[in-house]
């Protein structure tokens, strides 16, 4: 194979005939494959099945789980989500099953109520919001949704670009806050810098009430065995001289099971305590019976640790198999790059501009479903139209060569189409 | 024992002396009783306790429910809930375990959005709420909090007292809902009558977007074998023309586990679309594996009634033992009148003005706690300190009885003094 851009206008013709013939047969072979959904296997889904069931219904403190009461969760899995997230138990408030729930109910608060007693409610500000991009649709759509203008920031391998995230907030008091990944960022699988961390950290903001949202979804979540070291930002926002900067949100849904996992907000203790007043207003406390169920699996990080290694098992190979194919079908033809990632859930792939959508479109037509094109930007729209997410923990590996061999063709006609 | 007002003065301070006598010698025994705790017995939460195990993790239609996804919860579980408040079952959005938290985030939706996407929000609309009183302390706290400002309107034997709903709502475009709990109200335990429901529905109102909190609290719970029967609140509004005028909420956290249940939100089909855009970027999706356990627990309402008439055998007894209590010490004296709920969790006393704190206060230094007087009323202030809440579920029947013996001496020595 040659470089795309290096083929003469004989070999284009040719290569094009080659890749149409190979689209019409997978076309006859009537696929349905989802390359999708950053969710985890079934078998990964296995690893937790001892959480079905379960003895006893008092925690050791004696508490009787099953009735109500315990706002901010029980002792125990308080202290594991310290473990994981580095920082004091009174930092903690444990949630229900999703922490995607906390992150929108945390901006929300701040939308209704301000992020203080002193602050004025977002709502009235016409507030906006950083989004890292490529960066994780959910977060985003939450933010939009509650009326917070998404600004594009542009990725790099170390996280937000600081110079445009600085010169931003520095300048606009209507900017609230940015969206963070700080671990296996989603979906381009990089881990912020120390360098990034303390930028985000000590920066200068117009808005007094600027808030990072820390989303360590991926805390635990290597692919490789070992796992990524990120600097604590409570810990970095307070030395700063920013004690209520940062909110962190954590969650058990790609450790246990994905639906049925237990979430946790942390931050300073002034937010924590603004939080609970009005959390307190709102429930009268999660399911404790499951965080029963989770400190049972995980009576402690080791265990969890343990556990986790086991997910890595399962992932690796789908992960290898995927940079397998993208090497063998695409590095030669100079169409694409993408990352190796050590842990999350996703490949990201980037190709020529204005190709991507193009692509995605073709390998529908063949039966493999990816993620919409412009899904990891604000409002769904990429601006370069070259950026895929892939993600290969759902479906076996047998799914997942057919459905990278179909796409990577598809790459491949797009590409030659783009040229 | 003669009636209060009829004592002569020596009389009076024969029966003070007596009364202050029986203080010292509970005093000395240094009692800690709690009868504030609307919460199931741990021999109610034990009648679930199957729950605790499950065999499957799939549902009926395949779906692996320890996965992501399914937003408005498992097809059986809406089917349960359906049949619970008489409605088709899309109409009902599965939620978390607490229904309160449904009901904080349906206002919390209408403060920021508005109830459609024809309406305002209402935080911009200085919004009032109707709070008959006496009624659940939470309720008063979710919308206070929200900053709905809360106006007492009178509950009656039928429910909320009409004549005086219907001349507010007709001329106050800031009022933009009432709180409701139809069927053995939270705490007076009567049931809404079909002229009550029929008015609500039709009533003129000046606000368009007027919206019931029709909180099913007690949909399933009697106390003796006979369920009272409420006029479903959505048709009876469609019908009226006033299609988008209820918000129903439901749940099994006093039927299963209470931290540990199932919450379910019903409304319009303009309304579900409506809450389901909004809840869709809040959640992936509420614990199906713990829908799945109520399911197992629960294949039909038949299943389910019939373990409410378990909950009804074992709660029956302590409400029976406050009564008689409650008689044999103050029927006579004529200074406290109280009901006699059929279902729900509460006995609620009225004595003569300005006595209930005092009589609390009292019950207190005897080391027996009751629900602080005001509670059921909004801002926590009983406007004649006169109502006092009583919740005979959690305490064991020996500690009922010592309790009560307390409680009532304290209402004696309080209409006493206030005479």
């Amino acid at each position: 194979m040659t470089i795309y851009t290096q083929l003469s206008a004989a070999d284009k013709e040719q290569l094009d005939a080659e890749l149409q013939t190979q689209f019409k047969a997978y076309a006859a072979d009537g696929l349905n494959l989802d390359m999708t959904r950053g969710k985890p296997s079934s078998q990964q889904l296995d690893l937790s099945n001892v959480m079905m069931n379960l003895d006893a219904y008092k925690d050791a403190s004696g508490t009787d789980c099953r009735n109500y009461g315990g706002l901010d969760g029980l002792p125990q899995m308080k202290a594991l989500f310290a473990e994981i997230l580095e920082l004091p138990v009174d930092n903690i408030i444990v949630g229900g099953n999703s922490s995607l729930t906390m992150m929108f109910d945390t901006l929300a608060r701040a939308c209704l109520f301000g992020v203080s007693e002193e602050d004025q409610p977002w709502q009235s500000q016409s507030p906006r919001f950083l989004c890292p991009s490529p960066g994780y649709d959910r977060h985003f759509t939450a933010s939009q949704t509650l009326g917070l203008e998404s600004i594009l920031v542009n990725m790099t391998d170390n996280g937000p670009d600081m110079d445009q995230v600085e010169a931003l907030v520095a300048q606009d008091e209507s900017i609230k806050g940015i969206w963070c990944v700080p671990k296996y960022s989603n979906p381009t699988g990089i881990s912020y810098s120390d360098e990034v961390v303390e930028r985000l950290a000590s920066m200068k903001t117009a808005a007094v009430d600027f808030r990072i949202m820390w989303d360590n979804a991926y805390a635990e979540h290597h692919i490789d065995g070992n796992l990524d070291s990120v600097n604590e930002i409570i810990a970095a926002c307070d030395a700063a001289g920013n004690p209520d900067r940062a909110y962190v949100f954590a969650s058990t849904s790609k450790i246990s099971f994905a639906g049925s996992g237990v979430a946790a907000f942390a931050s300073s203790q002034a937010n924590v305590a603004f939080a609970k007043k009005i959390i307190g207003a709102q429930s009268i406390g999660p399911d404790k019976v499951n965080q029963l169920r989770h400190i049972e699996l995980f009576p402690d990080l080791a265990a969890l640790r343990e556990h986790m290694n086991k997910h890595a098992a399962l992932l690796a190979p789908k992960f290898q198999l995927v940079d397998k194919i993208l090497s063998e079908e695409l590095i030669d033809a100079g169409i694409a790059s993408w990352t190796k990632p050590k842990g999350g859930y996703f490949t990201s792939l980037d190709m020529s501009q204005g190709s991507a959508k193009r692509a995605i479109a073709l390998s529908a037509e063949l039966g493999v479903k990816l993620t919409a094109a412009g899904a990891p930007f604000p409002y769904g729209i990429d601006p370069n139209d070259c950026n895929i997410r892939i993600a290969p923990s759902f479906p076996t590996l047998e799914d997942i060569e057919i459905a990278m061999r179909v796409f990577t063709l598809c790459v491949k006609i797009s590409a030659l189409e783009s040229l």
